[in-house]
């Protein structure tokens, strides 16, 4: 069965709705195995939506609309439906009834705009709102599924689950093919060196799809298996997996959707282990982040954003001689920072970050980009060399995202 | 000018990301008056890629198109530009100049799979990208425009600001009806309120248009105005915009995009005022924002993340007994935090949050969600109690943006 899915609606054309309808209807569709050919968003306009209504009907089995259901003048939905099945609006009794009960839970007077919420096409069956007035509806005909949603995400999204899913469900009848999806999630490597370590992907895949998705914090893996069973797929998948972290397991930090810092946080809590930080360039996103993992508490006591020179010197013991000698952004300030913020707080491990964000503070040796990150546990004291981009914000998230990668691979020993 | 956009990606399409691409790109167009006709968001699969293509082509004097430009198997965006166009791949010297410095400069050796970037279609004009290496890309033709860009948010947006966007203007020449839009960011005030605040909303608007957008940070109000030259649209703007200062001014940070963390940090400057922070609950996320601003270092020396007791006490000189009289998250503790954070840093303000964020540690008297604001400067030491709500990350930066709203409130002197 394949599917295409219809946004209605001015507010997400010119950006200032983000399309989370669409999304969350192409998730919920792909995990009971319904291929989603396309999507498309059309604006409150009558010819616009019964074009799209033509053009999409010849080419799918399903169709799922969603929005312009509402009782104002803006709201065209239906009538577009009724136009293009060639029906007539008759009244509903039931949704009549549900709208009546809203308006008496709410303790306001029912009036006609609303009591219109009740008229449904003739050739449709409703699907009852328990969230709002706006009954959804569909309709089975050619051997084709036309459904239609209200646009509130919480009442599409209720519809969905209660009722669309479970009806489709029985619709498709026995699954002939199982499709499952997992994510690799990678970071400190470009998309292009791991497409190379990967290899023949063809032989490494055997029929599997595989996708990079990268962002400036990584590159996201997704696979996808096909198997008669789901056991099959599941297997299928497993497999892959097990071959991709053979070639690059080192850059894999997470299946699925676990973040970074709560994998850190995780290994830090399981194996007992404490950390404090001092910050300069990023100013407190590293804390911040490690702070947003429920139970931080347990491995973070303290950080010290040092965003000048003074405090360095003064809360983390720097020395004003590798100040002058070396700068302030140097190997030598970030083992010294990390030494200090370890000691004052007498953590397992010490982390220290020393850079240029930019737009300014470049000098002719150091360029925008340029980062120090230094780390101590009791028996070494190291830093390391970075360079990124030119953006302020992407090289805080980019400092940010290789320091918690130094503590995981320093936590799981990868070299 | 009418257009369409089209996204690319299976990833928007099964709902794994978001769109906030055609989302941005709608908006820019709504802004220089290019009507946004309809989106779609097709695989990433040649044949469905190509039909539509074919089926935009006619119906739109601009497409816009964005993703499977990146180096991997998976990106099939640029291929089907050559076939479409029956054109043919040819190196552009200058893009592949901007790859090889791009990996120059991470300190990369540049391989095949990236030399392959600089390979564009002959009919189409590179655009070139600053943050990546995928180029974008438009062909004219037909008396259409056919606009082509990678599809990571932050190299799509730069293309669009820096090229797209000036590009189109010039080429649409004079307008014949102007639509001007202004964003008023308020703070601290619900919807509702704000709503009533307002009073008679068609005698405050005149005929311009008002919506209500409501996130965890506040609400923005965007008002439209239409009139036939771009003055009389300005006008009318700036007069509905004094009414509402007239009427909920103080709640008022901002117009249009500038964030409450860059209006404080222009105040700080401007006043020539320093500030040091002191933070609990919120693990670094205000010293995150205040430091997210270019030039942050004029204001901002140091901020203590102290999310144990011991470093309240060690580092900030909180009092034992204040801890074990009020418990950490009090008024008491929060301005001992404030006093603290400013007398080791000698700035001007020193400003503190102790809170509970969840999801764990509320107590039977004090709540998920409980937080207490430390101010103090150098005749006053105060504190303010908030309760929000049961999301820990909402929590943190709802906090966040009271603490920044306090301050800006402190400098323009607003109770």
């Amino acid at each position: 069965m394949n599917a295409h899915i219809i946004t209605i609606g001015d507010e997400i054309l010119i950006g200032q709705t983000l399309n989370t309808n669409a999304a969350d209807i192409g998730n919920k569709l792909v995990d009971i195995q319904i291929f989603v050919r396309k999507a498309s968003i059309v604006a409150d306009n009558e010819k616009e939506i019964l074009d799209e209504f033509r053009d999409c009907w010849g080419k799918n089995d399903l169709i799922i609309i969603t929005g312009g259901l509402g009782p104002t003048h803006d709201d065209v939905t239906r009538q577009c439906v009724v136009k293009f099945f060639n029906s007539e609006l008759v009244e509903d009794p039931e949704v009549l009834d549900d709208v009546k009960k809203i308006f008496e839970k709410r303790g306001r007077k029912i009036d006609k705009i609303n009591e219109g919420q009740a008229l449904v096409p003739k050739i449709a069956t409703s699907i009852r709102n328990m969230l709002g007035t706006a009954p959804g509806m569909y309709i089975e005909k050619d051997e084709k599924i036309f459904v239609v949603l209200p646009g509130v995400p919480a009442e599409m999204n209720y519809m969905m689950e209660t009722f669309v899913i479970p009806y489709l469900r029985k619709k498709m009848g026995a699954i002939k093919s199982y499709s499952l999806r997992s994510n690799l999630l990678t970071t400190g490597i470009p998309e292009s060196f791991l497409f190379k370590r990967l290899g023949n992907l063809d032989e490494l895949l055997g029929g599997a799809k595989l996708a990079f998705l990268p962002n400036q914090f990584g590159v996201k893996m997704r696979i996808t298996a096909e198997a008669e069973t789901e056991e099959l797929a599941k297997n299928k998948l497993l497999e892959v997996e097990q071959k991709i972290r053979g070639r690059a397991g080192r850059y894999i930090y997470s299946r699925n959707e676990e973040s970074l810092e709560e994998v850190v946080g995780r290994l830090l809590t399981e194996r007992g282990l404490t950390i404090s930080v001092a910050e300069s360039c990023t100013g407190g996103n590293l804390s911040n982040l490690l702070t947003n993992v429920p139970g931080a508490s347990k491995y973070f006591e303290r950080g010290i954003i040092s965003y000048g020179n003074v405090s360095k010197v003064e809360i983390l013991n720097v020395n004003e001689d590798a100040l002058n000698e070396h700068g302030v952004v140097s190997l030598k300030v970030a083992q010294q920072m990390a030494e200090g913020v370890r000691a004052i707080s007498g953590t397992d491990i010490g982390l220290s970050i020393t850079g240029i964000m930019g737009p300014t503070g470049a000098t002719t040796d150091k360029p925008v980009g340029l980062v120090y990150i230094g780390f101590c546990d009791e028996k070494v004291c190291t830093a390391k060399k970075f360079v990124f981009g030119e953006n302020r914000i992407f090289n805080k998230q980019r400092t940010t995202q290789a320091a918690l990668e130094m503590i995981r691979r320093y936590i799981l020993g990868i070299e």
